[in-house]
């Protein structure tokens, strides 16, 4: 298939791109600070460019597989409400873009596998931002799975990834970590399989 | 209590101001067409005259209520980047707002209560814009109660209401509806109660 990865150059983008690429696909990446195509999804109008530039690259995609999405982290009392805004951009607003717009430029049964998180489920100290952010994507996968049929979106949400354990294990006492072999894995069942609107919960 | 309600004039708001003053409550309404104060708070520099006004008018708040949310509804297909902002402007920051100001200014033991929806786990077509706001609350619900204790914040997540069947029931075929009353009853729940970071699915 022909793949679009946005969030190529991150620890669980990297993973992914091996994972898919080992599986014979067909890979354009998207970065802020690096990939095939340096772009911030952030911003609706280079959304559009990337599906512009991915078009003149490779053609109609079949998939567009996200890795990407920034939030602010602070307790409530200490958050501005910009913050929370950036936070809806950063994760929310942007993903919603990929497909919003992705589903005129993507095969008829192509797919969109979005990122989200633990924390909209299992909430941390300073972690209101994110966890609204992850939130608002599985409603929002679950809810457009219908408008978009056949065309197909679903949302991987892991808890902490085993590999970033050193740099984030505190922030996550107690709560398991899976590893990004299983989280690339939740991308294949998304991109290759057959079912929408599920978010992959990984823990 | 001293009880702020927000969306006072709605058929939601109506129920739960008759509720809660029955119960011996001292209620300020605010409303964007009705109500004591007549605020939008989709503008963050509302809210903040939202509570200045409240405070002149009945001094430190115990508790805010609110019934206020409003949402596009379109198919993925129809929405714009703009109609997914102005949801979360209208339904999630809005609320967001009500809570990251008022923890300063309600009493110490004070809480938050804010409305949700079923579309946050059982979506409709056309409902993406909606289930985005309502899962990005009912995130943000559970992740702030942390952060803010010993005050608290609640969400009620209604299914259609009965009395709103003759307008609604259409979107919801065989969805069991949940009678004002009860809704009203979980905003007591969550006012009078102890319970905090909870999530209150009625139906």
């Amino acid at each position: 298939m022909k793949i679009l990865l946005i969030g190529a150059t991150g620890k669980l983008g990297t993973a992914v791109h091996k994972t898919l690429a080992g599986r014979g696909h067909e890979i354009v990446t998207v970065g802020r600070s690096g990939g095939d195509l340096r772009l911030d999804i952030g911003d609706p109008a280079q959304v559009t460019e990337v599906y512009d530039r991915a078009a003149e690259r490779i053609g109609t995609l079949d998939a567009v597989v996200s890795a990407a999405g920034d939030t602010p982290f602070k307790p409530v009392a200490e958050m501005t409400a910009e913050d929370y805004a950036a936070g809806f951009r950063g994760k929310v607003l942007s993903q919603i873009e990929l497909v919003r717009q992705g589903t005129a430029r993507i095969s008829a049964r192509g797919s969109f596998t979005l990122i989200t998180g633990v924390l909209a489920r299992d909430p941390i100290p300073t972690g209101s931002a994110a966890a609204m952010a992850n939130g608002a994507v599985e409603s929002f996968v679950r809810a457009a799975a219908i408008d978009i049929a056949p065309q197909r979106v679903n949302a991987v949400s892991p808890t902490v990834v085993t590999e970033s354990l050193p740099d984030y294990g505190a922030f996550f006492p107690g709560i398991a970590s899976v590893g990004l072999d299983q989280v690339a894995a939740a991308y294949v069942r998304s991109v290759e399989g057959g079912q929408t609107g599920q978010v992959y919960e990984l823990a």
